[in-house]
């Protein structure tokens, strides 16, 4: 529809003859004149249907797809309509095309809250997705994706599309899909880990934005098993000091982005980007926040190789308190609760250069430095108990001559969940996967 | 490494001290002195090992992964590279670090060609991807997926991320694979179209870069298992001309791009990017296709519902012939060859409103305008053989209310092994998956 226009441009548009298509979001029935506030991927108009096409106008229910000629008109002063970005015009209809009908709905979409528990938001997912604050969920999403790649792109990064279907489980046994490949077995990725690494001597720094499969037999709010991995890898680094500081650029890039592009959304959902200091963002190592813990809290939890959910929450509320900062890195995990591939602290064996960053309350990002060494590796690989033959492929890249290099992935569900302070990571999916549900109960 | 510069960078250093870092090319001992062309993902540069340092380079090896200091400095008229973008200069080394040592390759990296066969090429494929022409291939798909988005974005469209675990099969039986989803089973997508639809009751029109599985039990030069599809779904079209249109922007956007970013890539391969007419891509129903193929070699392939290769082949061939176009738009597909969701031509219904793209002799694009009445919908689901219970989530998109709409897909592989003429669409997946191979033959 060439001359159609968004409902959002009518403001420039008043005294204009104009064409707009959408959704009946809302119908009233003023004594005979019918109010429709008509939606389209912009927003909210109202128009007024009058006189012969009152009549056809009121046959319209919530969901039918229209479109109308009419001219806009600005609402008289009392009428105008704060609540509403276009509140201060109305369109006088001059012709209805009805151009889809709709069942009745199992819900109210009008409403500005979309009052529904999350199994309803699930189960009618085309519907509830409809709703402003849902698409806001998503256009949040979608500012995250778009400031990640920019920002690697601008810094000499290449963006990469490796497979998803895997020969062999590789970062751990009991996690993965398994898949029937014709006559044989072969599995869904838990992440694009190994191809990233092998594109480094390649490409040097590269980027994905990777579909990733973790088969956990449990339903929580914080996992899926489908989600998308924002994935970086570099090599040529100094030190996982490097990484960190990338990490963080992205992460300052993508909290200005969304306070720049999606205003609207933040509102909707009374949130705000995480504070940050104007310095660095702290760091400390996973022994020292343990330590913190203690005195702050009597829990004892210094010889344990991780943070539990409790943990990560006081540990960000002391790097709060203390520096003023929604995100802390905790670094030097120790080696045997890591990957094989992690880079171990040459000071410390025990310990790795790997780090996660934590963001109000929650895991938001996970890297480290790799092992760049092929014999290392080999044992390493022999250590943690598998079979140098499983990881032929990706050794080879390391056979051949691989920088010092490491990386790090952001669940984009994960980010866009806490920045907009979900309380369930399945809202941050468009169709979310867990152990029971794929669109319906399985 | 912050002060280390790329190779193309030396060329704006001369008589400078640089930092350099890479990969051996290749490795020259010249009476005691040392040339090594060091490359970096910028390109070669040619590094000099003289006195001391000599001793210590002579021990360099393809694949060793160095970083130097040096100074930059201009050849001599008599020993410039023509063939060599840094050609001009050459740097004197004045310290040599060794970052990673290589084993001895198996075949040689450090031609202009890399003369290996296609099953060399892929059981090698970590370390065949380092050759310059192999990385000239993944910079060309780079430049159409980044092309395909920033197009898109421009015209007001979303990207979404579309789930590739799903509940059923969707578009045909035998092709799918199916995953152990916990005690359950469920699928991989053969595409994202179910989900593009539904999003077009959300945001209208969305695009997405979504892997695609297809289980085909055969082993061609043009099929993958898993392959990267561009998809593009938009509501709010007046008729399918509306889809071809954007198409075809797509097309000549993602060339006229190519041919500013890719020039250096082109020439690796003697490629240009196919020949457009100035107005309009031709198009012809697939009816007057077949006639023409039949008038032009006696062929009878009129009765066909689809064109087999060597029909796409004649077709393509007399498009750049009578209207000196490369690529040609075939229309108008019978309905019963299509999926259950095209539109039926309202005045040949034994016909649909659906296309597809040909260039280069190679179906490059598909699409057509979907269905959007849900009777009609449900109906067709039922003629196909199938049971509406299984496209339940599908279907309530079009039960509460759907705008006439419709999309396409151009596959990123196939695209990228036509623009540059490769004979096997392995040769444009980074990590190529077919029935045999998953990285390692299974």
């Amino acid at each position: 529809m060439k001359q159609r226009i968004l409902a959002e441009e009518t403001l420039e548009k008043i005294g204009k003859k104009v064409i707009l298509a959408g959704w009946v979001n809302t119908v009233r029935n003023h004594g005979g004149i019918i109010f429709v506030d008509l939606r389209d991927k912009s927003g909210l108009v109202q128009v007024v249907f009058g006189g012969k096409l009152a009549k056809e106008a009121k046959k319209l229910r919530p969901e039918w797809v229209i479109k109308i000629e009419g001219l806009v008109k600005k609402r008289p002063e009392k009428l105008i309509n704060p609540d509403l970005p276009t509140g201060t015009i109305e369109v006088e209809a001059q012709s209805l095309t009805i151009l889809s009908q709709s069942e009745e709905l199992p819900f109210d979409l009008g409403k500005k809250k979309l009052n529904v528990n999350i199994s309803t938001l699930l189960d009618y997912r085309p519907l509830s997705l409809r709703h402003p604050t849902q698409q806001a969920i998503f256009k949040v999403q979608e500012t995250i994706a778009e400031t990640f790649r920019e920002t690697l792109k601008k810094e000499g990064f290449t963006e990469i599309f490796p497979p998803t279907i895997v020969p062999s489980v590789t970062e751990g046994g009991a996690q993965v899909f398994k898949i029937d490949y014709f006559d044989k077995k072969a599995f869904l990725a838990q992440s694009p880990q190994l191809y990233k690494q092998i594109m480094v001597g390649v490409f040097e720094k590269v980027f994905c934005l990777a579909h990733a499969y973790r088969a956990e037999p449990s339903v929580t709010t914080r996992h899926l098993t489908e989600y998308v991995g924002l994935d970086v890898e570099m090599g040529f680094i100094e030190s996982f000091n490097d990484l960190m500081e990338l990490a963080e650029k992205l992460i300052r890039n993508i909290f200005a982005a969304i306070n720049q592009k999606n205003q609207k959304e933040l509102k909707m959902f009374k949130a705000t980007t995480p504070l940050l200091p104007k310095g660095e963002i702290p760091k400390m190592k996973l022994r020292q926040a343990q330590e913190i813990i203690f005195e702050r809290t009597g829990k004892d939890c210094r010889q344990e190789p991780d943070l539990q959910p409790e943990d990560e929450k006081e540990i960000c509320q002391y790097a709060k308190e203390k520096f003023n900062s929604e995100l802390v890195f905790i670094t030097h995990y120790p080696t045997k609760k890591r990957p094989f591939y992690t880079y171990p602290d040459p000071e410390d064996p025990e310990y790795t250069h790997s780090f996660d960053l934590l963001g109000r309350g929650m895991e938001w990002i996970t890297g480290g430095r790799r092992i760049n060494d092929y014999q290392m590796l080999v044992e390493n690989i022999k250590k943690w108990g598998n079979k140098p033959e499983v990881f032929e492929t990706y050794l080879q890249a390391f056979r051949y001559g691989m920088p010092p290099e490491g990386g790090f992935c952001l669940g984009l569900e994960r980010i866009t969940m806490n920045v907009l302070g979900l309380k369930n990571i399945r809202e941050a999916s468009l169709f979310p996967r867990d152990m029971k549900r794929v669109d319906i109960i399985l």
